[in-house]
C-alpha cells in the first residue's frame, strides 16, 4: 500500500493527515521492469521473482488478482504481509516466526534496502523481489500488472484471459486514469484530507466519477468491451473496500456501494468470479485501515459491520450479456495456502 | 447533550473514550419537578420557565419534540445552543451576540452556577431555567418531557395528543427502558469504548435490540398502542441521527437505518409528522458530534453525507393503521424563530 509510507516514513510516523493540505500521494517508484526483452536487466524468468502483496491493500490486491487470473501462480511466487505494519515496513507477521518463508526477511523493507542501501521513500506493496539477490525489482504498481499480461504470456494458464487486449489499450488506459484520479486515490483524498474544503472537493469529485460509473454500467457488464480487462480489476479493488472501509473510516458517505445499484451489482458480479473474490480477506482490510491509521481512528477499534455476506448474493448482471473470460476460461480455484477465510 | 461533561469537565477536556473502559454515562442529574403541586417548590406557571435545548443533542431533542407536540410553546420558551460547544459549557453562539436574550448568559454553566455555585457534574442539555433567578430548576431529561405531559395540562394545546395515557404507561416505561439501554445510550457505548471487546459488546447488543424493534414495528405502526406516545419520541431522536452520526462516526455499520425496512419506514412516518421532522437540524446534528468528539475525529471533518433528501421519501405506514393524534390534531408549523433549515 503506498500511501503509508509516503506520509510515515517522510514525515511522522502514524501520520496520515496534514492538518490544512491535500493529501497528495508520492507516485515516485522503482519502474524498473520485467520484459521478454531484458531491457532493464530483469528476464522474464519462471521461479526467479517473488510479488509481495498485503491481502490489505488495493494496490496490491491488483497484482494477485491479475496474478490468479493469467495462472501465473507457479511462474512468479506470492509473499503476504499481514495487514498491520510497524512504523517502519510492512512485516511477515502471518508467516511462521514472522519470516518470509522465501525471502528470509522480516520486514519488506530490507530488500528495499538490498536495493537500495539508503532507499529513502515509501516501503509499499505489491513489490516484486528478485529472489536469488533479495533486491526488489520494481514497486511500479500500475506497470506491475500490465506487463503480467504482457511479458510474462509464455506462462500464462491455458485460456487465460487477454486483461490487456490491444485494440482496447487507448479506451482501458483513458478509463483506467479517470478510475485511478476520482476513486482510487479519490476515497484516500477524502480520507486523508487535511481540511474541510479538501475533504469536500475530494468527496465530491469521487462521487460525480460514481455516477458516472453507474451510469456507464447499468448499460454494459463491464467497463470496456465485453469481458473482464485491466480496467475491472483496478476498479474492483477499490469497490470491494468501500463498505467495510471508505464509507465510514474515509467519510466518503454520500451512499454506501450497495445502494448504486448497476455499481453494486457490477461488483458482485466480479466478486463471484473465480480470481476476484477469493482474493479478498476482509478482516485484513478492516484490521488495516482501522488499526494503522490512527490519526483518522486513535482507538484502533475495527468495526464489525458490514455483513459481507451481501457479497454473495444474486447480481443478475448476466442479463447484460458480456463473456468475462472471452475465449478464455475461470481459474482453479486458489491453491492450499493462498486461500482466504470464507464469508461467514 | 449529557455525555459530554461527564467525560471533559470530570476527566480530559475533549476526551470520550477512556482506553480500557466500557464507556459509562453519568446519569446523576438535578432530579426536581416542576409540578402543578409544587411539592419541590417549583410550581408549573406559564412564562416562568425557559428551556434550554441544542438541536444537536438527542436528549434534548426529546423536550423539543414534545414541546411541540403538545404546544407548550406560549407557556415555556425555548432557547438554543450551538452545536459546537467549548470545553467547558453549551454556549449561545447562534444567539446574536453570543448572548441568550432571554437569560442574558453566554454559558449555560452560568445557569447551573446560579443555581449551585460549585456544581461539579456535568452542564447538560436539556435543562430548564428559573428565568427570574437564572437558576436551573432540573435536567433530569427523561423526566423533564413526561412532566410536560402530565403536569403542564392547562397549558397544552386544543387537539394535543396524549404521549403518556394512563393505561399505556407501564408498557411505555417498559419498551422506553429496553431502548435506552440498547439504542438511546447503546449508540454511545459502541461509539466511546475504550476497548474492542467493549465495542462489540455493545454492537451486538443494538443490533439486537433494532431487529427486535424491527420486528415490533413490522406489523405496527407505533410502538405501544395505536398512537405516538413518549416512546416514540425516545426512539426517533436516536433513529434520526443514526445514519448521519452513528452508523459511521460510532461504528454502529451493521446496516443503516436504511436497510431496516419497518425501522426506516416507522422513522420517516414520524419524521414527516408535524412537531418530529420540523425539529431536525442534520447540519448542526453532524457539526456536534463530528466537531466535538475530537478524540475519535481528531480531524474535525464533518462528512457531507448522507443525502437527507431520502427522509422526505414515502414510507406506505398508513397501511398498518394508527391514528398518529388519536382523537386530537397535529401542532401548526413552528414559528418564526423556531423553524430548522429545509432539507435540500
Amino acid at each position: 500500500m503506498v500511501e503509508r509510507e509516503t506520509k510515515s516514513i517522510h514525515t511522522t510516523p502514524g501520520k496520515y493527515v496534514e492538518p490544512g493540505q491535500d493529501y497528495d500521494r508520492d507516485t515516485q517508484y522503482i519502474e524498473d521492469r520485467i520484459t521478454t526483452d531484458a531491457r532493464d536487466g530483469w528476464p522474464v524468468e519462471a521461479g526467479r521473482y517473488r510479488l509481495i502483496a498485503a491481502r490489505a491493500c488495493p494496490w496490491a490486491n491488483r497484482a494477485i488478482i491479475v496474478r490468479r487470473l493469467l495462472g501465473l501462480e507457479d511462474a512468479i511466487s506470492l509473499g503476504t504481509p499481514g495487514p498491520v505494519h510497524d512504523e517502519r515496513s510492512w512485516t511477515f507477521d502471518l508467516d511462521p516466526d514472522g519470516v518470509d518463508p522465501v525471502l528470509g526477511i522480516e520486514r519488506l523493507q530490507d530488500a528495499y534496502f538490498a536495493r537500495f542501501r539508503d532507499y529513502p521513500r515509501g516501503i509499499t506493496v505489491p513489490a516484486i523481489v528478485d529472489v536469488p539477490t533479495g533486491a526488489v525489482v520494481t514497486n511500479n504498481f500500475p506497470q506491475i500488472t500490465l506487463d503480467f499480461s504482457t511479458q510474462w504470456t509464455q506462462f500464462h494458464r491455458d485460456g487465460a484471459p487477454d486483461l490487456y487486449p490491444e485494440a482496447l489499450r487507448s479506451e482501458i488506459d483513458e478509463v483506467a486514469e479517470l478510475i485511478y484520479q476520482d476513486v482510487n486515490n479519490g476515497v484516500y483524498r477524502a480520507g486523508f484530507a487535511g481540511s474541510q474544503r479538501s475533504y469536500e472537493r475530494a468527496y465530491t469529485t469521487l462521487f460525480s466519477r460514481l455516477d458516472w460509473l453507474e451510469d456507464r454500467l447499468s448499460t454494459q457488464r463491464f467497463l470496456v468491451g465485453d469481458t473482464i480487462t485491466e480496467a475491472d480489476v483496478r476498479l474492483f479493488t477499490t469497490l470491494v473496500r468501500f463498505d467495510a472501509v471508505y464509507h465510514g473510516h474515509f467519510k466518503c458517505n454520500r451512499n454506501k456501494l450497495s445502494e448504486l445499484p448497476a455499481l453494486w451489482g457490477y461488483a458482485r458480479d466480479l466478486f463471484q468470479t473465480p480470481g476476484f473474490g477469493d482474493t479478498i480477506d476482509f478482516q485484513q482490510i478492516k484490521d488495516h485501515y482501522y488499526q494503522v491509521h490512527r490519526d483518522i481512528n486513535p482507538s484502533g477499534i475495527v468495526p464489525l459491520g458490514p455483513d459481507a455476506s451481501a457479497w454473495l448474493t444474486e447480481h443478475g448482471r448476466e442479463e447484460l450479456g458480456g463473456r468475462p473470460f472471452g475465449d478464455g476460461t475461470p481459474p482453479a480455484p486458489p491453491r492450499d495456502g493462498e486461500k482466504v477465510p470464507s464469508i461467514r
